[in-house]
């Protein structure tokens, strides 16, 4: 595989999925990442049973877990939250693991991107985590004057609400660190289909 | 994620890479695959050690094995050895897996493309396999009167030397088995690169 010149980001925040009823996370100093994922948080595992995301397989069949990190950055939760007029959006209501800033337009990173930080950890991305209603009502409850915010979060976050990755080699990740992401040069296949 | 509509190939051989102190593989009727990989290819393991394709580690690091199976096509072996002005190229000499046809330019498949066999299978593609030495080495072997055949060999196949996959779910795969091909739409990082 080429790669593009890597580029670095910052680690904001640090987050596990560990609200009970909730797919909500909550920010730590440091996470700590196994193969199978993020030690303490709900998507931890090898494998997982299939849902929508997946329509190659019929529903809850176990499948390889590549959707173990869900990464978010700083600019795109400002940029969407400016697209929805309101004040903020925290990671917490997306349940995201990392915060990360300085890298543009993360969302498009393309799978197969490598995450690289200082204590050990890689992750490979899996491309763009299609944003949903789950997150949608967390952030319609924190803000209960607005009509229909759920729905409109869901087609405002396109492009904007960051990417899932799964873990090629384990460590720890901290407040501000810094990643380097190695960026593959890929085909445009899209040009063959439409050959 | 939004995939391309699906396409449809046909598995042409399965073989696995089996033959002692060489790279090759020998064909099967039918393979079994693992969450691990292929049942008794050298390739098989949920870990393996890192190497020259993963400049972002020191040689040997143990990191997840997501080079479980090589995929390569027809259409591309004969391109291949068209191009190299050779009658041919086996399958078991690149150590492919599996040999697929009717998949227009395999090797330019998205990483996250994914492929689903009828007993089970679904394997998901890393795009492509970079052509080394150890296949040119043997393509060499094979037409002993040409000189230099390895490094042309290396040269030729540049985005024609197919994908390597991991396996998402498990099954066994068999000759004349039809593959459905999901490919991702993604967006044009390299776009965003040059900004």
């Amino acid at each position: 595989m080429n790669y593009f010149k890597p580029i670095v980001g910052k680690v904001v925040s640090v987050l596990v999925c560990d609200v009970p009823r909730s797919i909500a996370s909550s920010p730590k100093d440091e996470i700590l990442i196994h193969m199978a994922g993020v030690v303490g948080d709900k998507h931890y595992g090898s494998t997982f049973p299939s849902n929508a995301r997946y329509p190659m397989y019929p529903r809850r069949t176990e499948i390889r877990n590549s959707r173990q990190v869900s990464i978010i950055s700083v600019e795109e939760l400002e940029k969407t939250a400016a697209l929805l007029n309101i004040d903020r959006l925290d990671p917490e209501w997306y349940g995201a693991n990392l915060v990360i800033s300085g890298i543009t337009s993360l969302t498009e990173l393309p799978p197969g991107t490598r995450l690289t930080f200082p204590n050990g950890v890689v992750l490979v991305g899996n491309g763009e985590n299609d944003p949903c209603m789950n997150v949608g009502r967390i952030v319609q409850e924190n803000f209960p004057d607005r009509k229909n915010l759920g729905p409109e979060f869901v087609k405002a976050a396109i492009s904007l609400r960051g990417i899932t990755a799964w873990v090629e080699h384990p460590g720890s990740i901290a407040k501000s660190d810094i990643v380097q992401v190695n960026i593959p040069r890929l085909y445009d296949y899209a040009k063959r289909i439409s050959e």
